[in-house]
């Protein structure tokens, strides 16, 4: 049977449900692949119970310049050493899937140019609306379209706030106060309530659907940390809910117009229907006219279950 | 260039979006896929404004049997003579993409054997949900999960019955009348009203999520033709829509239940608000948790951006 040896960097929240569905999926990813799938390395301080303590290491070069490893899953987040470690992995000829948004946004071409000199793929789907498959859509079935505008909620966290503020016509401070409790948002919020990690995902859909690359920092960015419980009320007067929304459209001279900002969204409209945590990627080509992918935007398994999607479209091409 | 030639069997509606996408999106295309996509032979009795004479053959082989083309469209509609078509095609070596959900509901796995034992690929992306990309996501992306439901609004013409009925407090047989007149429903609209049309599309998903195959005629079947206003006026006073859902669910015991029916659906269910013509499919994987596609189930342009979006996966291949 075909192989593919897997390592892992950072076995945090999305790296932890990575493993977990590499192994308790394990029959059904290798009759489905024809391919023995199998975690050989961890990097990671800490250890988690249920893991072979032998897997673990602290030497990054253990992960990247490790003969036996075909692939490289970056689930530690952050631009470095993140982007560091991805290059180096690919300069040792590995493949590398990774959910981490603000890398794969900082560093687009520099990324995809390594993989293309040194042969191997390098895969993102996790990056943006976690398990929902809409960059694989975007890239695949989708090819056949000229894209002409997408509208993402793709923050979980802020779509959490906005829903209970619509829903229970609360202050933003208080709900916010209320989802770090919960652990829905975190301890310091500033990179979702602005709408940073939003617009690192935007950066990665207009290169996909546009194919033209604008730097997350280029984006015009406002995030809801102004919003009040009065702009929420004013948009249910006009019929509409306040969503935190990703946005890009085609423009007649073929440039790409581009914002993350609060967007008064027709309660008519799909995207309204978005609560709480969920995701939502609102996109229309030319001749498919109106998608919706709908999900779970963040959390171990679903974010998990992207990262292993990208790991087995890699197995299949073995 | 690589080169990618293609014949297309029956210029209706899907073969003529096929036909008009391939077309109007040609330089998109060639430079998504580095390959020159061509159609070169029709095979239909009627002529299209704006598609060359000499494309045009009233002859089966002219296609089938034509050592010049690499991959055949079937968008004849019907199961015969589609199905021994694409058994023909497949065993002259061709790739074939369909939009046939009768014919490959029906002989599911002679087309796949046929496919496998001639080495050639068989997509039908275009088969249920017109332009959603959801067969695709099944089959790749998600493939870490074990798929515990899928639930499906998969019939146009039923679920814009159902949407008016539901707005405007119409009976069925106004409703349906307006509908054909739109030209939204056929003159003999039984295949869509029984549920025939969505037991076919269920049979597909069916088999690709849970690798089960159930015979359409196997599966449960009530279509719509006995919904009165009344009961759409009782779905409403408990908080309920009624759509026509293809439903299959993963059973403790491995086996899957599966059924068409009217069902009633919460309001706050993200298929509660899919109204008129859209299609959805709402999905429960054991890991990505619950995930819906939404877009336009049927009409020449989205169900044709399926078959370039299958068309365009060959080419890549290549």
């Amino acid at each position: 049977m075909k192989s593919l040896k897997i390592g892992i960097l950072g076995l945090g929240t999305v790296g932890g449900g990575t493993y977990t569905i590499l192994t308790e999926n394990k029959d059904l990813i290798t009759k489905r692949t024809g391919c023995n799938v199998e975690v050989v390395r961890i990097l990671d301080r800490f250890k988690k119970p249920g893991v072979p303590e032998e897997l673990y290491t602290e030497d990054p070069d253990d992960v990247l310049a490790n003969s036996e490893i075909d692939l490289v899953v970056e689930t530690l987040g952050g631009i470095e050493p993140a982007t560091s470690f991805m290059l180096q992995a690919m300069e040792h000829g590995k493949h590398v899937v990774t959910a981490n948004k603000a890398a794969v946004a900082a560093s687009y071409q520099k990324l995809h140019e390594a993989a293309e000199k040194n042969g191997v793929k390098f895969l993102y789907e996790a990056s943006v609306g976690g398990g929902i498959p809409v960059l694989t859509s975007i890239q695949n079935e989708l090819q056949g379209n000229r894209f002409l505008e997408v509208m993402g909620i793709v923050n979980g966290t802020t779509n959490y706030i906005l829903t209970k503020m619509t829903e229970e016509g609360a202050d933003y401070a208080d709900v916010l106060k209320d989802a770090q409790a919960k652990g829905f948002a975190e301890a310091d919020p500033t990179a979702d309530v602005e709408g940073i990690d939003v617009a690192n995902k935007l950066s990665i859909l207009i290169a996909l659907a546009f194919d033209k690359y604008i730097a997350p920092t280029d984006i015009p960015t406002t995030g809801i940390s102004a919003i009040t419980s009065e702009d929420i009320a004013a948009a249910a007067a006009e019929g509409c809910k306040l969503k935190l929304i990703a946005h890009a459209s085609l423009k007649g001279d073929g440039s790409v117009e581009a914002s993350v900002a609060p967007e008064k969204i027709s309660v008519s409209h799909p995207l309204a229907g978005v609560s709480n945590e969920f995701n939502a990627v609102y996109i229309t080509g030319d001749m498919v006219g109106e998608l919706m992918f709908y999900g779970k935007g963040a959390g171990a398994l679903p974010t998990g279950s992207a990262i292993v999607g990208d790991i087995i479209s890699v197995a299949k091409s073995l």
